[in-house]
């Protein structure tokens, strides 16, 4: 049987389950938001708030309102909160205050009873040796520390997650891109055979796809690492000592060895998470490439008797539990519900943005929850895309040369030759005939044989265009 | 040079286009929003009003306090604005008060305007003959009677538009999926070779979708019958006649040929739309079947001979300006742009439905020109394509026939013969050596050349499901 | 240091952990799809799959293709996995293959595995008692198997959680606007003051909007009833025993208590997912609804003192970590950012809904693990919602009489007695000299100070309306 | 009755209206695409052609692959075009060829049979002194004029129109917020009563989001400034001649005066359109911030007698047709409905830029449809907005102070005075007795009169942050 000891807060007491280091509103969170799974509240922020509560704890003991024991004792448990030892010390949701205020005092209460027991103390007895909302959270606000949090958290997720994930799909793309640029194959249009062109070519457009995209995830980091600590319950900086927002700023940057400044202007870092709406813009953006690329390679590798079958792609797994030998493109699969999920997840992310109220957005922990997970999904599965895909397509090159020279659309070449309109005779009167484009050519009288073999030439129609 | 009048209204005087009928508050709004280009206000919504107005003007005749007289002349110009002679009235935009008030005044104007002039008299000389507040709006606030026009408008242009556009082109597949029962094809999951299937069947799961969409619209249509006019402008009915909402939905329907009733709650009519939430909703799922259904006719259509090839399609123009004989999938083009678009539609629609505040919704406009854009847009691209192109199209037979007895998921009707092991290894065996499936079975000891011809017959794998 | 024993599976031997059930295909997915945190496949979509292979197993032996021997373990085992003991046997991501196969050969493989222990012998030793593939799986395919048991928890989900939550938060607010009736207040549209209701009213149109909700969801079972179980591979039934998709739907309703039945079109059931898209258009309009309700509620209880403060909702826990005695509206904010992630899932199931191919949606965990997440978020934040805010709404009897007595909205009634341009005008006069309307009406000589009160009296202006 | 000629293309003879200059594909478009309203397509698309084909005439001629004579004669017409003289001459819809084929024609049809008038000629008759494929569309295909028309259109909307319109309404609430730099206010949190700020603060949180969104924006342009042209059909450049691609888009930057650059791959430009997905994205993340604005000011705006009534904005119409004297934020509903639509756009764009398929994707048209509306229209509201709403934003000094001085949360002030569980302590007191925090901050014994009066200064809480 649990047992329990009491906490209590501004509001009276409450029973909180006796081997937990969190207080009384941390229960009466859990107690009040049964939505969805417990602990839904991503670690990432929690860890954000571990870096935030510690260098709040060096700014205000630098800036002369804590003393040197209890910035010491605070900053050791966020370090323990960092090395993952308190995990199980957070159980709330998502779906709480939207100001995340509640993950804020689990934080401030975990850190102070877990400082009062490092003190040699026992938890619920005598006065606490750090006190959650006079220490912790001294010179801070939910208001600040959530989005702070946040900030800290996709910032992170970013850097270490998402653009390696991508930048590793993509430099397998540019080496497949390399490796393939004298695949002359035909190209498609409207799904429809068009003029041919490299399989190279096309992989570089893959490649140019996702460098826009990291270009692109790289322009919102500036607006990312603008953080609103220092701008406290409503963005005016109320109880902090001067210099503070910066100089907290500097310690987070410290602490999680990236670019972190204080926000520009705390009051739109409180009430709008504009921020957070660019970031998963650029997500998306990025989910929109990949969807594209996704889906060429599984039509590409369509087949394998049946469809296109001009590239082959890794056999991971058996295909069907009903179809012996079927091998399907299941990274591909994977990666296009990512993409799916991350473009919902934008139209949440974007619905909470609009929905800041005077000096505060309270659609924080959803918007951080969707942008977290967008970041993740994003970064594992191009990883996980690249090696069990991407980096073992190779050519059908008997496949790709019987497409290639079946089709009626090499007759483009003869467009500058002999006009378009009678070049699209020939290629109709050979569609309807099932025949070639060299024996209508001829018959039709426009070319001579050798005239056809001297001007249509597949590998002369890719251009100079890389 | 334009020639002015003067009209005014409760805030003072303002210059009128002579040779218009509208007002000052018409005037006011076309200064006051120039967004977008000028009359984007759909002309749906106009006729709503003028049926409204109508249904207004013999209510309050006939519960006593409208003269015949003011009733016939409201009547007369409502029956000129439906006839589409003074289309050029209505200059106001979507973008505007999100009530749309200043439309049911430029209404209200338009009518009392005109019905001044039908009496002899000329336009801006002597007191009005008819009042547009006091006659024409008697017993109407905007805040009603926008709404009530949103619905009119709706409901018309889903039940005289939007399915008959579906249900013709479900017709169409329903006829092609009988004629093409006996066409056994080679199956496709995963977009890989699967068991097969008749050309029949997959377009029954088509006729499927659409009879889904269709019964989900109609699902939806109750909601909108429900008329908020006699809510006035918070839903109370103040100042209107007892029996005043039940009996302007009867003349509504009446003048309609609908079946228009009072809303059940006008609270929720003036304050929520969630029926156009709703019945923009079920527009989207038809969008996402039409969506499969157009992607999968373009990839069965593909090639003419580096693609898939099994369906023809209709050749309706030249598909390229530098490939010359090259045929496109236009109208699977069009109509999946025109889903993206609904899909696009939906969630404005349901931004705007969740912003409703107190007693009133101010997103109608914009909730209003979407749900009808969507609605057009789907009953337009659904004859577009079944005339351009689901009618046209035919199988081709010789190539679906290759593809079928090409394919190795044949093999799947060993499975209960051999067990799905000894299977698969048929077709992997197959698929490294580039043989066939019948040579490896025998080769591998697992069947005897007459059992592999008595068990593997395609035409006997399609199954009794229709 | 974690022990495995060998499974093998047609593409040869995979080590698998040796206190787990599962085999090799499930393993091949642990270590192919590393995407996002371990074992996200919903755990109701695997309650889904035991119901279905214990009701194949009857239906199978029914029909004489399965021993009864071999029918009662697996039945054995599915009831375990319903149970909840075997929770932590399903490890697979729902970024998988995007027919669910992986996670239909979990279920496969641990059935039968655990059934080998149940006839008491040793996992990995022997010949398997029953077979993966040729038993557990017989009659059926991932490609219908996964689409039933989505269908089998999303239905049950709705059913026991969604639904029993809305009408639960309806019945409070019914029980509110009953108690509430005469409660008459200033209107407000546009956020200005408007003409007065009562409170009573203003929660009955939140009333009706869950109706609606309700409603327009309870339309959406009939198509999730319908299941796909039976079509196996491509729609057409391979390899299943004549009756079998009625009877294994007779079995499944059985089973649940609820009202399956096998789909009119396996075809479609298949190929696309509109029931998972209509049905989430269902659920997205009830949080359109919830997030007006929710929205209106916080904006009534704003304050305390510089706010509306028409309404008092309860307090249950302190508010702001630096502003003492604050109390937040945190129900309402839990509720309004669920609602912004329902309405970004459906953005997630639309696009995963368009993108069935040929015979094959291979979006399925996505949709899915969308569908299952807003049906638990709406059921469980409307019950939240409910218990810590709705239930406990007072209305703040002094200011509603203090802000109806100042309104100068109440002009309105004095329209059908002096006219609407009189009456504009002393409210304007009122208005500018921050006069009340009594004085202005008196002072401009339109009514008398005994016409007044008789002519103006809110609790008069509410109508007859409910 | 419309008098009709013969025009031809590759597939026979088509009756085209005699009075205009349009072709056979035109003609043929418009009976196969009745879908919506016609002439949809965007004229700046239109003239987005009108340049390139200009700029492509120059390229082929300076590259010796056209006369001279044709040059001129084709760039007079695109002058003619670019002076608005053709408009009528462009009736096909957005919803038709998904490449925008068949408005390439169009300006290849109009430009040719226009020449051929200049000329002397009489359209119909004769050898056609310019061809619009082998002269108009020379060096060209679809696949990449479409994009290039596209992405003329998009920047020059963007840079003439919606970031213009943005920064004015920017320096008008910039200006605001320095004339409002003293006014100190209540703030609000989660709708309730927090601490205090000045309302120049407030707005400055505006001016920070805008900024932020046109940095977002410009951002964008780059990606925007590179043109598909030279790619031809699949991206390889074939049929052009050497340098054609850097050349044309010089002579592009050159006519437009805007920093237009050949596309660093010209296979992304045609197969994606990404740059759409990124330069939306941004408009997108505008209409967030644009929708936080609207909202505030409308509720500080609220009343005038029973709302926060903060601030004052200009009446420009009447409010209501049924209540007299009425004044609603009409400005801010137009903003908030256009910002709703972007957002819905948003997830249009975003759907059409995943469906690119192999070398093209089809979903040029409604792309770019979208990318201008919402360009056009966040443009269009913000300089509505600014003029008839920001630019007359005046405080209501008397209701500011009053909200301020009654407010319970400057006790936050006593925070690092007495502790945050006194403070607390007497917030809550004077909320129960409904007493003023001075009365009960000194009757609880905390602090003197004395003492309050000195630390609790509304005035000194507002901070240092700007």
């Amino acid at each position: 049987m649990t047992k329990y000891r009491i906490e209590k807060d501004t509001m009276g007491q409450v029973n909180v389950p006796a081997d937990k280091y969190w207080g009384a509103q941390t229960e009466r969170s859990r107690n009040n938001f049964k939505i969805g799974a417990a602990g839904s509240m991503p670690l990432e922020v929690i860890y954000g708030f571990a870096y935030l509560k510690k260098a709040a704890a060096f700014t205000n003991c630098e800036l002369g309102v804590l003393t040197s024991e209890k910035r010491d004792l605070i900053a050791e448990v966020c370090d323990e909160i960092l090395a993952g030892k308190h995990d199980d010390q957070f159980p709330l949701v998502i779906w709480q205050t939207g100001s995340g205020t509640q993950s804020n005092m689990n934080a401030n209460e975990v850190i102070a009873n877990r400082a009062h027991e490092i003190s040699g103390k026992i938890i619920g007895e005598g006065e606490k040796t750090i006190q959650p909302n006079d220490d912790v959270n001294k010179s801070q606000s939910s208001n600040d520390t959530f989005p702070t949090g946040m900030h800290i958290a996709a910032y992170k997720k970013i850097v270490e997650n998402t653009i390696p994930g991508i930048e590793q799909l993509r430099d397998t793309l540019k080496a497949k891109s390399e490796a393939f640029k004298d695949v002359v194959k035909i190209g498609r249009t409207h799904l429809m055979d068009a003029t041919p062109l490299t399989l190279g070519q096309e992989f570089s457009g893959y490649v140019a796809q996702l460098n826009f995209g990291v270009k692109a995830l790289k322009n919102t980091l500036e607006h990312l690492s603008q953080l609103a600590l220092g701008g406290t319950a409503v963005g005016t900086g109320l109880n902090t000592p001067a210099g503070y927002d910066v100089l907290v700023a500097k310690y987070i940057a410290q602490f999680t060895g990236l670019p972190f400044i204080t926000a520009e202007n705390k009051f739109e870092a409180l009430a709008a998470h504009d921020a957070f709406v660019e970031t998963h813009g650029a997500l998306k953006q990025v989910a929109v490439s990949l969807n594209k690329i996704a889906n060429d390679i599984r039509m590409m590798a369509s087949g394998p008797r049946s469809g296109i079958g001009e590239i082959m792609i890794p056999a991971n797994e058996p295909g069907s539990s009903i179809m012996p030998g079927k091998v399907n493109p299941t990274q591909c699969e994977a990666l296009t519900m990512v993409c799916a999920q991350v473009m919902g997840n934008d139209v949440a992310v974007t619905i909470g943005g609009t929905q800041g109220h005077y000096e505060l957005n309270v659609f924080k922990p959803m918007m951080a929850a969707n942008v977290l997970q967008s970041a993740q999904l994003i970064g594992d599965a191009c990883v996980s895309f690249d090696e069990n895909c991407a980096a073992g397509i190779e050519p059908n090159y008997t496949r790709i040369k019987e497409l290639l020279n079946n089709s009626l659309m090499l007759v483009t070449a003869l467009n500058t030759k002999i006009g378009y309109y009678k070049a699209a005779e020939i290629a109709n009167t050979a569609h309807e005939n099932g025949t070639t484009l060299k024996v209508e050519a001829v018959r039709l009288g426009y070319v001579t044989p050798e005239q056809y073999d001297e001007w249509v030439k597949p590998e002369e129609m890719i251009g100079g265009l890389k």
